[in-house]
């Protein structure tokens, strides 16, 4: 399976090392909107401009798109779709039905196959929320991230005035989570959640009361949560927060005939731009099988067959792993 | 969607009541080997004899079968299959590759669809399984069963001479889960992960010596345990050991690149047995749709498209759960 990467940011440097893992995959080469000679990859796979992609049309088996979901995916996606086996991590949950749609017309137009919205959420936690749903219809699920390194809440803060850098992490209120795991199916507010804990390194002669009411001040980022701001120096941020760990869990809470049950799925990972790769990388051979059988046009976590994810055969994955 | 149960034990009972919970189905009967008359249903569905079930060929959409993995299912399952879609819990692990043949065959030969193998060991513990791998290549899986009721040993150690009633409950070691939480990675024996906890009613004036030594020196049930045994009153046993809870973990930890990553699935259920319904009932929504997509044969949990599981449009789901 050739597989080629567009886009060399995180997400690109973490399917590199997820590709180089996989046995039967190899990498022919990173594909990138910035000069190709200022792009140096880990294991040395070539490196082209995006431009000439379809040149290369028949020597791809499935494009890794990583880009981000705000501008690049919305674009790139159809565009390639027609021409490839794609696979991205598109997160703007509101917009996914129309995202869906796009890239759905342009696989179906070339017969190929394009799987949207993977990673972990969307991606691994939206397939434990239809799971606990169609299992147990009676219930409650519950979303919980982090504690993890929200870069959305960290680019806000590093926005205000005076601000050099930050580093923002979501917490999830672990009595929240406790009265889920008791089976209390409570109804939770956005504060009751999650926390939003930040560490700024102000400028010189910043005004850190300013920096802080602001960022406590901040609408649909920081206004609806219990936030708290820590100032410290560039060299501890460097020290103590250098990484981009994140994780979280999906809980169904729900009842048959008077039986609780209890459903749960969690994440703690050191790295969440790698493991969302690895995901990628897993349902690009899902896309590339999907298209040898024909099965064209747009999928999502939700319509592959959990067989198609593992380089193993059927009768091996039966005889041991069911 | 029409659908039927053979057998009406536990699990049976339990799938009457996951398909009164369901929107999009209904129940037209219960089929079993005793004399009709002997059972009375909860909802009052009609019982009939399992002999005559080919005459409702056409009134029924997909059968239930609720029958016990050791005799009845490797029998039942392919003479059903090729004339009913139909879905099993079948779980001696062993023997699933000869299992899935039969069905296979028997299916492919009634253009129907039979899922075998669903609930949550195998099942849901499997998904995660294949999941994990397909994800973190380079790692290691872990299950952890319990703490919760294990009838096989429960019903090896009634047999003992002496022994009135009992229940066994399987429990993980803490300080195993724990490890391997930690990212540690260990290789752990058989008695490093599981303890087995027996709770005994002995007969009058029985050798309490002879029923302790014969549990704990029992050969594949007991022998490479640490094993507890607690004689108590009738009374104890069915005030405090009624129920048939059970649950587990399975765990994969691996790495990307030096970076480590946990995946872990947990289930804690209050009855075993209204569970595995629940994900039975779930899978015959999913074997009813594939057959109306003439997608024929034998399938399992590894097979089958999550979206098929859920009653909700494929739209919705792409808004709501995503």
């Amino acid at each position: 399976m050739k597989v080629a990467i567009v886009g060399y940011g995180n997400l690109g440097k973490g399917t590199e090392k997820a590709v180089a893992n996989a046995p039967d995959m190899e990498l022919v080469g990173v594909f990138t909107r910035r000069g190709p000679d200022s792009v140096k990859t880990a294991t040395g796979v070539p490196v082209y401009p995006l431009k000439d992609i379809y040149e290369m049309k028949d020597k791809i088996d499935v494009l890794v798109l990583c880009g981000g979901s705000a501008t690049d995916l919305p674009q790139q996606t159809p565009d390639l779709a027609k021409y490839f086996n794609v696979v991205d991590s598109f997160d703007t949950h509101a917009k996914i039905p129309e995202h869906f749609e796009n890239a759905d017309r342009a696989s179906k137009e070339g017969n190929k196959v394009s799987v949207i919205s993977v990673g972990w959420d969307p991606g691994l936690f939206s397939l434990n929320r239809i799971l606990g749903e169609a299992v147990l219809p009676s219930g409650s699920t519950y979303t919980f991230w982090g504690k993890g390194v929200s870069q959305g809440h960290s680019d806000a803060i590093r926005r205000i005035d005076g601000v050099k850098d930050a580093r923002q992490y979501t917490v999830p209120v672990e009595d929240a989570v406790q009265r889920v795991r008791n089976g209390e199916n409570p109804t939770l507010s956005v504060r009751e959640k999650h926390t939003r804990e930040c560490f700024v390194v102000a400028e010189e002669n910043a005004d850190l009361e300013y920096i802080e009411k602001t960022i406590k001040e901040m609408p649909n980022y920081f206004k609806d949560y219990n936030t708290t701001v820590h100032f410290i120096t560039e060299e501890e941020l460097k020290k103590d927060h250098s990484g981009i760990p994140h994780g979280g869990t999906v809980i169904r809470s729900g009842e048959t005939g008077g039986n609780k049950h209890l459903i749960e799925f969690s994440l703690n990972l050191d790295s969440n731009p790698e493991f969302t790769s690895s995901v990628l990388v897993a349902y690009a051979r899902a896309a590339y099988r999907m298209c040898q059988k024909r099965d064209f046009g747009c999928k999502t976590i939700f319509d592959i067959p959990p067989i198609l994810l593992h380089p193993q055969s059927p009768e091996e994955l039966r005889k041991n792993l069911l």
